[in-house]
């Protein structure tokens, strides 16, 4: 599978997400860039799952890394054939999906996509670590194309000269949305909020807006409602970690209260991503607790504790719209989303 | 004039905010505090209007370096005398006066209270220096007074196994109202937004508070909406940086937002200061735009661009109620401050 073209952030380009090749997978590290571009080396599946636990890469990357991981794993079992084969690559998989607690059924999803490829490989008499490569740069076509429709969507709601507020980083979606306003020639100056305590929107979302040619700011987190009230933003849009069906969103830490703040100033909050049709509704998300001591840095008297709640959930009401690769929801809406033809992207 | 002898934190004590002593003047430097606890010592009163504009010392601590810094300067002038000496406090006056632009006019205030003590002392022939020096320590006397009549008002409104949210640092109100609640033998548990860019909250406020012995949580300014909801706020409080006689409130930035989330979930905000009968409403109130950089730090791109406005305003509608040294008013009832005797604290 050929990887498509897309004029994307550096970021966001196929070899930088995650690569495989001669016996090692790349990984760009997204916990140091911009201010430095390292990538990871790793020399085996293990290595990669360990990257995806050190959150070298975040956002979608780890889903990517573990595609690249399983293409590794297939290597590495070059001298296995049949049974033994497909146990080693179950067994790096098993590794691979544990690697993030948060993400695993994602990861899982992946890693058995690997394995489905690396049987069909064996099948036809094919190359098993070229077949799995291929899957994982088709999953990440796959992906990118979805964005694409989702950016469609999303930017026919961006006026031109306007200004447009981000959460967090948002992957793909912050390519394809810069790509695509460009290709509609609208000048549209954007506001990032850095988001504590990682700082993806200073550094990732951020960057990745700027290197498209737009104008870029970034705020602390706590200027939301200065910045609506004195510079002015016609819409507020953030990526979703899960869309209920019922149209709640669970989205990093910070969704929540900006959208409490748009819905006072009248600034619409465009949703983009793809309802969850296991999740119901609120009851179905777990917030996951990380570690406390990316809060505290060491700015903090050794007392003093400190929470760090990955997502919060921003109720239906505050939602103006779900922008999905098949047009644009109302939280009501949303079940319509299944109605048809549908598949998942992960 | 004796200094009073309350049980304060660490960085509210008389002799840590600033002091003069022997020909230099001591100032707790709050850029590093608490992970170092480094003191800027002046040799001359240029060193303190220096140490000010760097921001060694902020919230009301510069009220007090100023006065500690002529006190300082009337040592310099030692073998001056008369209107010689006068024109080099006026000279030193203007200096310090003029090293922040948004406090000039309290600074003045300060310095000229200094020049008005000089003058007595030459008059009745005593010592000049002790004589600026009492002023220094009567006017933070004046104001730790002030602020433990607010702190008795403002502990009256915080239930026993409460929780309260702070924003920013809020200097002496944090050390008279934990003193008071510990007075009342109230058990409060506190939650301190960080405060971006300088952290006041997390390395102010915080160790203040966890200080005097209160369990304390930093939480970033992302995450008010998430801890409303999952953790339970019983009531937001802020210092400020004016009041307007129609109730509008500049507090550092953030202040704005938090109070629009609190009135979402009902969470009342009190704000603890006196009101400003210069000025009327918010059209007086200038907003300083700081330097952006300190918001970009090292993690963004090069051509990523920031703003640092320093406050914000929140309108009354969001305010439950404004605590001062006289009892508590509704926005709409705060003229009737000015009502019979009235005394301002700088």
């Amino acid at each position: 599978m050929k990887r498509q073209d897309y004029d994307m952030p550096f970021m966001l380009k196929y070899e930088n997400v995650a690569w495989y090749e001669n016996g090692e997978v790349k990984i760009l590290d997204r916990r140091v860039y911009p201010r430095e571009v390292r990538f990871e080396v790793c020399k085996s599946h293990k290595d990669v799952a360990k990257a995806i636990t050190d959150m070298v890469t975040q956002s979608a990357g780890p889903y990517t890394a573990a595609g690249m991981g399983m293409a590794l794993a297939a290597y590495e079992a070059r001298d296995l054939y049949g049974e033994e084969l497909i146990k080693y690559l179950e067994d790096a998989a098993e590794t691979i999906s544990t690697a993030r607690p948060t993400t695993s059924t994602r990861l899982r999803k992946v890693t058995r996509g690997s394995i489905e490829a690396a049987k069909s490989a064996i099948e036809n008499g094919e190359d098993v670590v070229g077949k799995i490569f291929d899957d994982a740069i088709d999953s990440l076509n796959r992906r990118y194309s979805a964005m694409n429709d989702v950016a469609k969507y999303l930017c026919d709601l961006i006026p031109d000269k306007g200004t447009v507020l981000t959460q967090c980083f948002g992957e793909t979606i912050i390519g394809t949305m810069t790509r695509t306003l460009k290709e509609q020639n609208k000048d549209v100056r954007f506001i990032c909020c850095e988001t504590r305590p990682y700082y993806q929107g200073a550094r990732l979302t951020a960057t990745c807006i700027s290197e498209m040619g737009f104008d870029t700011t970034v705020i602390t987190d706590n200027m939301v409602a200065y910045t609506m009230e004195n510079v002015g933003v016609d819409l507020f849009t953030s990526a979703t970690d899960t869309i209920t069906l019922d149209g709640h969103v669970a989205n990093k830490v910070g969704t929540f209260q900006i959208a409490i703040v748009a819905d006072r100033f009248n600034v619409p909050y465009y949703v983009t991503g793809m309802p969850d049709n296991e999740k119901k509704n609120r009851d179905d998300i777990v917030i996951e607790l990380r570690d406390p001591s990316l809060v505290l840095g060491d700015h903090t008297a050794k007392d003093v504790k400190a929470i760090y709640p990955s997502f919060d959930i921003t109720p239906p009401e505050l939602i103006t719209g779900f922008v999905t690769d098949k047009g644009v929801y109302k939280p009501n809406e949303l079940k319509k989303y299944f109605d048809g033809e549908y598949k998942s992207y992960y």
